[in-house]
């Protein structure tokens, strides 16, 4: 029972990446918000493959129909649902994957944890495909927020190890935000795309696949946000970040290299600017106590190389309880980090309005 | 509102560092368990401060109270609660502390969350000291867990910019696991130790203070675990580390560095060894998908140098609303690394029966 | 926020009654359960209205469509997500609806709960169309329960001012529950039957409705289940029940009436008939301290005579702020107790089986 | 796992009738509410038996101590932690009771549910004496809906068959309110006070116990609070109700009776009084479709006559598995109705409080 999150505002997915359809509905939408329809499929495109030669060639139709909850043009404040249909469900390309487990996928463990029984094709409910419902709710969420004055921005920190610079945690500029917004590759110093491009496509021509780090800042946000222990702003959105598919890092500030330096430097000095509270460094990445300061908050998520590769790989057919070799003819994915930038917002977005409304 | 968390396993904690008590309410214990109640308080000993020159001098007094859930030695099902007193809650040492806030401390941020009627006495209800129930839940928890074969290890992982080696992920021998559970600082190279303890009297010696990594494994666990998307193993432990006061990083498996290698590797080959399942390699620190595959689970938690330290800061005076500097006297702590170790093994204890109690 | 309910098992409902669409997503469901579809579609058209005379004429399109967790004819154990198009949703009839609440109906409580922002459109959210859905998700933990020997019964025990006797609280015969499943009016005593039929007959000649109380047994339960206070069986149940629209009251055994016996009679004396335990009486209804103790659980709820009337009313403009005469023509629905007696057996059984998980 | 409630304002309760202590944790308190500690006290006495003949002479020592989230008195925002002592918890009254099951209480169905470890004395975790701590959270619930203008108000409706006459549903005078509050049998027809006494007093002096109902109104409720469905104000109070042992039956409204009406009288016709929305008659008790509509809350609540009663009873001995008589010496409380007031007031402010809380 894994489908269900949230506390002030909740969101319900389901779908399988080869099955009829996949959605997700959305409780606790303020009423009356007008929707930038646009914006959401903006959102939505970010994450799609098919655009590039990054990505894998594999078109998804992820045009979401919005069942409820949304009425002439504006939220009614119940429960919104949107669906996607999955046009393109053939199984007959999935046949020896029954009992072939891919490597890196979650073929095996989604086998003995459901049995046998969940829905093997494409990785079934643990595909990637499933973050597109995500998307579409985080974006409205991220709309909502926008109202309030809080941005949520990312960029590529890493791909391989191929590094950009970080964010200045102390301020994040107007146009450096919309300039990551439009770029295939999303990064601060422009000299290491092409670098970044060349580790992917390495990758590609091999059959393989590389991973990353993405840097997200999330501006606006005033002091007071979040609460102690259980329900600080670090626990919900690693929360909602390790639930997507690949991540296996979540470090907040300066994160795991904070322990390298002294508590003197590590406390952020406050100081009044005008009657405006800052803070000389951000190395708690705007949250103290589990609250923010009114600082921007700073996260990076660790991408995992994408598991779908076409090279060969060792493995186990649990029905002849045997090793085998195991090849994945086709198109493969060289790298969702790009891709993976809207899910890691727009999730953010969605752990961040849920903060509010407890306030 | 967040003192409480859980789904199949359900914590309530309360209290404040200078209040009346603290404490902590578990529902959900199996009935009928037998809890040896010296392990509890072993594992109380081991975050109690105190007891070293590496930490704080002030002791605190944490003998737990059960009021409820126990009888006759032994579990009843029903809510266990467990409180301790605060023996020494003078409040006049603190009196300056109710306008400058302490940088590092969540004094501004818990001032501002909670309009200012928050009990700023030692961070109030921000403070560590509340971690102290939860090494008690928790060791409950963990004794539970052993009864199943699952085993919860940790050694300090780096302390400032000193490193130990990584746990052998694959398999953690038993004598390691003893052995580190009586070092005062446990490392699996003994070599650093010494570097270690240098590095926190350096800091103690400078009124400053240092911070450092744990690497835990958990062991035992059966493949089927934890859930997809929200309730996916990362989720749930992340959840409940990054509530732990000081934690600001996360990760899995080879984390961050599992972005710097190709898919290839970060697959994890499988294999048959007789008809057990095991992986070559173990990246993915035992969880795909968010699921237990039977390896090792494999986390580390980045904490941050103690924020309570004496050297002169910069900070604000929230009533005068001008900028002052803040002296504290006494006594610091410069390492909580190894009294954090309690606390994220028990706290990752709590996590694991509650996911083990849904399959 | 209000369209997620559940613990061990959720449901998240959305839709409005001329929106796009209606639908449900269950989790928590078990893998590789066998859905027996027709039970499914009967439970379904039992709800549905449109097949008699007592009830409207307006056919809804109940056929469910299900998007997932549901792969060759078994549940995979994730979220099960089953949608109903709104086939027939003209907005035109609803036009003079909009500023004119109609009294009994949520029109006037949910403009002010929504800010003017829901979709009044027959009711929106607040349709009893809704529990369309609630029968699908419901229907299917049913069969769940009857593989477990565990059967859910009812009963119409009064229509306006008409009575059928009582449950037999101490056993339900197998044929009597059979007989029950296939009458319009499922009465015990068939001579109360046409004077039902007459009271709504009556009621509909004159554009009014009639209302009732349904009478629920649930068979075969073993005794421990449920939980003391907070989640005693009471509480679910009627948590759940009263969710249901037009229910005003719910009671457990001799209910109300128990409150007219003596303790030493209202105790329920309990004894060995051969290695099983049960008592003499069962005014409780099968359930003490909040858990079943073996014996039948009895419970009733009370539903209110349909809020759809075409007789004139009185009621206000929201625009005009003025008061009115409201006159609906044509078809309305005399008596909906019989059709939500699926409704309130099949919302039972979902908190049945969110209830035995628990254990 | 049952002893934690809430979504906006959640509880925590524990504790067994003669174990060390009992309480309740509070999490979702607003922040600064001075609580009005005299207030809470005298609810506390409300409840409190050994006060008058009619109800048992067991005197419990009642004294709350707040161990934590209450600082220079007032609320800080944080959890808020009330215990109560068990001075008298000697156990060798209750040694026979180990194995034979007293009927009426929860001594069989706890034994099965915990698999007879639950704490038998006293009834454990499932006596009335935990609605004490529910009192103590619901009385500072209710000095806060206080503030807001909400007032709960309660009478007994009936003590066995001996009934007082309706409040009026369309308002309730203040006079009475203060009337009511201090009254040992609080009625609105003085005339049936002496009736219901006597029949008590006939009750206890055969050694049996009697039961009745207790009608309670919400008044100073807007319009708009509560949602459809899952979390419709009916499907909260009657959650909530449902949790107090003894209560079998809940209704709002008319209740039971609006099932004997026709439509056009149930619906309760609405007009403008001024600018207020009014209705001319209150049959829905001041719920449609879940949501307040204004007008008082008006519900019901059975209370079974009091399980613990000295007349001789048929059970089982679960240890011998043979049936038994079963005599229990000593005093008992042969009604508990008027003693349940504040218990069903306070916990009903508990759920209107976190109601509130949503919109």
């Amino acid at each position: 029972m894994s489908g269900i999150w949230g506390r002030n505002l909740k969101v319900s997915i389901f779908g399988e990446s080869h099955g009829t359809g996949i959605g997700i509905t959305i409780d606790g939408l303020p009423s009356g918000f007008e929707i930038d329809l646009d914006k959401v499929n903006f959102e939505m495109g970010r994450r799609a493959p098919g655009k590039s030669p990054l990505s894998t060639a594999r078109k998804e139709g992820d045009n979401v129909e919005i069942l409820s909850g949304f009425f002439e043009g504006k939220t009614t404040g119940t429960p919104l649902c949107g669906i996607i249909r999955n046009k393109d469900n053939r199984s007959r390309d999935y046949g020896k994957l029954r009992d072939l487990m891919r490597p890196g996928h979650a073929d095996y463990t989604g086998n003995v944890r459901y049995n046998g029984f969940n829905d093997y094709r494409g990785g079934g409910h643990f595909s990637g495909r499933i973050t597109a419902p995500i998307v579409f709710a985080g974006a409205i969420c991220k709309q909502i927020l926008e109202k309030e004055g809080i941005k949520i921005t990312s960029h590529v920190k890493s791909i391989g190890k191929v590094e950009d610079v970080n964010f200045n945690s102390l301020e994040i500029e107007e146009e450096i935000m919309n300039n990551l917004l439009n770029m295939e590759l999303p990064v601060l110093d422009k000299s290491v795309e092409e670098k970044m491009r060349e580790e992917i496509l390495n990758a590609k021509s091999e059959g393989d696949s590389v991973g990353g780090i993405i840097e997200c800042a999330i501006t606006g946000i005033k002091a007071g946000v979040g609460s102690p222990f259980f329900y600080s702003i670090e626990s919900v959105i690693s929360h909602l970040l390790f639930s997507v598919p690949a991540v296996k890092g979540v470090e907040f500030g300066e994160g795991f290299n904070i322990t390298k330096i002294r508590g003197s430097e590590a406390n952020d000095s406050m100081y009044y600017d005008g009657d405006q509270v800052k803070t000389r460094t951000n190395n708690n990445g705007g949250i103290i106590g589990g609250i923010s300061n009114g600082m921007p908050i700073i996260f990076r998520a660790g991408i995992k190389p994408t598991a779908s590769i076409i090279k060969k790989q060792e493995t186990i057919n649990i029905k002849t309880k045997e090793n085998e070799e195991l090849v994945i003819e086709g198109r493969h994915d060289p790298c969702i980090v790009q891709r993976a930038i809207p899910v890691i917002e727009c999730i953010a977005a969605i752990g961040i309005l849920d903060l509010m409304k407890e306030v």
